[in-house]
């Protein structure tokens, strides 16, 4: 399909990774049940594992993230795709499953309903499991906690952790991304808006870094000590949540965290504000509570809905709380897609040989995997860096030569 | 001292821990040899070591980067000072001994200077060491290079790797300062200027940020991959060094490595350029090369040499490749030095309560205590923030709440 | 319209004159011919007017900018409006003369294809005309030449070089809508790219400072010294556009000019490069070249056209060149187009009051109609601002204090 | 002097027009009386005077900016200088007494005290002078009134509003140097801080750039709205001074005017607030006002006042208030002044030729002379530009060629 090929010349270390693959089929044999969000992206991530020999089965990691088009293209290419945009909750637990009736040997997460739904429900297909791999900061906190309670039961790559995942696709994929999915809802001027980022990890940095690049004034909410000074030090404005409520004009969640916009703060914003969340999950803004104080609702625009309070201020809420730059927009650019998907090919290649080997808690990415895939990336871009010199490396291991 | 009092203004949470030690004197009875930039803002470290309970001696980290005046209140105040601006490097570490002469319990170093040459020379006093402390990212790789050869016989914090330090020390201090001292020592416009920046570690990254931040085109120079890729990720142009030799205005190097700025650099440079080194030692900058290269040599302003080659070019190099933010300004603002040494200080009476206990090797800050710092400095700014509640946080430790 | 509801939400100072016109009727009797993008904020620009006592007939100022629900919001509010999106020249120019069979006293222009119209082909309507105004740059240089050329009958307000709309429609609304255009054409990151910029007045401000908002390495090209030497001081690289070629990812017109971007440039281009013009007309990139250099060509993605060239090479043209912002977006945030068309009404109703006394040329905005604009504009932004005392009027008008 | 050498190297097109005029001699026989900051850019300008056959007598435009050794390396080469750093107002209006006393032909002002003299005192010296040039956006103002009072008797250069010279000077030589002087006077670290930049033309812009660039929460206080909202849109907070006091850590007043700091603005203040001008005079702080607040008063650093109030709130007056980047740095880089002389120099011979024709009024510097500096400026930086083709000036000149 045009639009996969499209993705596909975005995503230079990908396609060497495929080529690569083709000639050396390291997951020859293996069935992967994937559960992503179902992109032209992920075409080409599945195209990959294809091409290393794998059977692949896909569903989505959310309900309103899929592209209908990459889905048939990927059914049409013979890897079976279980996702329709806008499902139900009921049709996305029923695709999780038909997922994993392909009785994997390998696990490929975004948020981790799939292990979670495996080990609920399907614990049948544990022994046939070797590892799995997993692409988001939200996945990730699952899964330790899971490995913390002794409930894990195979080993995961937390792909999100490698430096050319998380420094990337987060910071810059979800900066850009989650920006574009607010514009096309709404098409408001970000200069001069008052911004306000309730969170500020890595995808909230990109977040605040994006929104100020267009001229906004940004505020940040943020509960870690140190996180919070680095945000003052970098020249936002840092302040709790419900003092931010009463000056904001935008307010965008990125936690990973439940409740994280509730009910207070609504109480407080003024009229005519626009909420979005770019979390993983619809968890983050408290929907109920907002329902509950709506007395009129309508869809003034496709992605926005208005929410007219007893008081007569107006709340707009888009994408019904999902992650607004799936939802309203694309998802990430391909060109950051290339990189974490490039760890989830060589993660998944790591599993079929070493998996047997390793404990069942979650696993970084090696090392070197991780340069690996950044000098792969480099030089897809024509850039060229230096090396440590023999004298070089010889001072850094050295200790006796000072001032 | 009035420039102490004056750097004590901006330095609250120091002026808290030296509160809190006054009263619980966790420091009584222990002596403490202290390697450092002999700065106003090390006064106020020492003081509120003393006011620990600990005799306290002092000696220069870098023969260049001693304020007479903050030495001369020191001695005044009851703490022996060994430090003279520009001393000869026989002088350096004369003074090193006399500090070691103390028979230190604890030591704090800047460098490892001081704890090399302990190791190496006065191998009696070893016996009388609890542990140590650690400033910087130069001293934390020669430590670690010491432990992982055997070689270190007490066990020393890092608190070079704190976040409350190399976080904001090493980046805001560290940006802020270099251009600072450039400034100061050649008053040019950095607006348009091709500002060279070798390494994009912390230090690194905190000049290329505030040298855009002040209108110069940015060129990074670095050796690992994935953070070359941030820094292209970042806007900034990445090149070899060679490359970048033959565009840049002012070349700055903050490795921590040897002739990270060599001969076949110099060669390639244009005339009428600017060269500073950040790094803690001298040795960045090759000017064994430069010296063999240079036909005439004259200071045009202090700490400006104008280097004449034969081919008529002139080099301009800063402080003699000392690190220039010492050499030519006054440090790092006391504003961050405020969180560096509130963790020397709490390191130290961690040392005094748990050192016995520590393998001999370098250790983490532990995280507690760098969110305590973190804490103390938001609240000292003004800024508050907010926290978990209950329900978040059983959210953050369960795993199977999903889509 | 929902639509045009939503867009009137961040137009609260078109809604605060179209609540004066209705009470004051500045413009009863008077028939205005308007060619304009027709969008939803146009629409409420149309109905402020009517609301003023005018009779509007609107037809559109570009083939592709046409929202076509806006314009049929606009017929049932019973305004002609003459605009289909995708109209070709034929019909473009037949819609133009059928907003000007209604025999206006006033012309409303957007690139003054209604004003050369009306002097080539309809000169028996000139009698009737009390005078214009005129949205754009390119349209104020148009009708500046037929001033100077003694061609222009009737006064036109350059509504364009209004501070409150060059330097806010230009500036912040063609460098958000322009980024989001490409984005919403292409998905493409933008963190990294090579950006070239060609042309540095406010609208290649504009888009230079939002692409390096978003992580791009801008290069900006200009034929003006001063304004080569401002970019060049706020960090970007300035070069000719033939070196620019050579390394550019994508690359992106706003002169107001003829082939700004030629054949020989896209000789030097790399392969895979993206092209677009954000300039009013479509004449900046020299399509007829590109089309005889093509040897295939297809449309990869909605507006991206590929051309594939003798060599291998492929380009990738958005939108046929026309003003991507409106073709692939949704042109200005209604949040800006409040402050141009805030102008565009009160320049109407300074027409219908003092046009026959105005001389036929090119008049600026009043000064303080614009400073009446800006002061509306802040305090719906919920913003205040101080005033000068007696004392400072005074002093500032006195010349006899000095040091 | 090797200090006047330095600042000679940043000057390239002043180098330039020195040799020109060391040939064409366009000032022979002509006497200059100059007002200016007695630095070594001055030095470099005078030498350049000279060059072209000019006698030049210089005093100092402001009492506390005379760098003493620039003034002895002037006066070793020929050129009378009459400066003292640190004089009183006395000596300061005897110095200016001393440079009419050489009966200028032409002057060379720098807020227009020079200007101002002549015409209260010494109007003996009128009928001598065939014109001068003024400096600055103060001077400006001042003359521009005494012109609308018809008080004006000689025509002036307003060297200020050419685009060579505010754009550049005003904006990166005033943004950069304030933040230089008061980082030289206090040490500060900017990254957090809430700075309150008092005047957003083009002195506060560079001053607000900076700020932001160095990590800090920049608030803008102004009193146009046109500006106002453009401040806003650049994402800054905008505020009355009153509010913004309220928060502030550094005030900077760059607004041209009496008092923008008043006493009510310093009671809102908090306690260890710092404050600086970079306004032309040392009048925009209410000194006085704060003197009789002050209950103790002391010099904590050089250049930085203590004033303790009744309530124990200590502020920090830099400088006395006079402006900052002269008081406390070395001013405008040479960089700059290269292009703010470069027009002084021009304007000097421009006024010996054509002065004898102009009004007695302020006159703009012609276009052509200011894009001469422009492009002399860039070739020095190693820049090069396009220029049009014959068909887009054709183009441009046309007004018939539409979609």
């Amino acid at each position: 399909m045009l639009r996969v090929e499209w993705a596909a010349r975005e995503m230079p270390v990908l396609k060497l990774l495929r080529e690569r693959f083709e000639r050396e089929r390291p997951l020859e044999g293996l069935r992967i049940a994937a559960c992503l969000h179902v992109t032209t992206e992920t075409a080409n991530l599945a195209l990959a594992l294809q091409a290393g020999g794998a059977q692949v089965a896909l569903c989505a990691s959310n309900p309103l993230s899929t592209q209908d088009e990459a889905a048939a293209a990927l059914v049409e290419a013979g890897i079976p795709t279980f996702a329709i945009k806008g499902e139900d909750t009921d049709t996305y637990y029923r695709h999780i499953n038909l997922a994993l009736d392909q009785k994997p040997h390998i696990t490929m997460d975004d948020g981790a309903d799939l292990v979670s739904t495996l080990h609920r429900d399907r614990q049948e297909l544990l022994a046939g499991i070797i590892g799995g791999t997993e692409e988001t900061t939200t996945g990730v906190i699952r899964l330790t906690a899971m490995a913390a309670a002794g409930a894990l039961r195979y080993p995961v790559i937390a792909v999100n952790d490698a430096d050319t995942k998380h420094l990337f696709d987060n910071r810059y994929g979800t900066g850009q991304s989650t920006l574009d999915g607010i514009t096309r809802a709404t098409n408001v001027l970000w200069a001069g808006k008052r911004v306000v980022v309730i969170g500020y990890g890595w995808c909230g940095r990109g977040v605040a870094q994006r929104a100020r690049g267009m001229g906004s004034q940004v505020i940040v909410v943020e509960i870690n000590a140190v996180r919070a000074l680095e945000a003052a030090m970098e020249g936002f404005q840092v302040m709790p949540l419900l003092d931010a409520s009463a000056v904001g004009d935008i307010f965008i969640t990125l936690t990973g965290n439940l409740h994280a916009l509730d009910q207070v703060h609504m109480d407080a914003m003024r009229d005519g504000v626009i909420i979005a969340n770019s979390g993983h999950f619809n968890v983050e803004i408290n929907l109920e509570a907002l329902a509950a104080m709506t007395e009129h609702h309508r869809t003034i625009r496709p992605m926005v809905e208005e929410h007219t309070l007893e008081d007569g201020r107006r709340l707009y809420v888009l994408a019904e709380g999902r992650l607004i730059n799936l939802a309203a927009a694309e998802g990430h650019p391909s060109s950051v897609m290339d990189m974490s998907f490039a760890n989830q090919v060589l993660s998944a290649a790591y599993i079929a040989h070493e998996g047997k080997n390793l404990e069942n808690r979650v696993h970084p990415v090696p090392t070197e995997m991780d340069q690996e895939v950044g000098k792969l990336k480099l030089s897809a871009m024509g850039i060229q860096i230096d090396s440590l010199t023999a004298e070089q490396q010889h001072y850094l291991s050295s200790w006796d030569m000072g001032t």
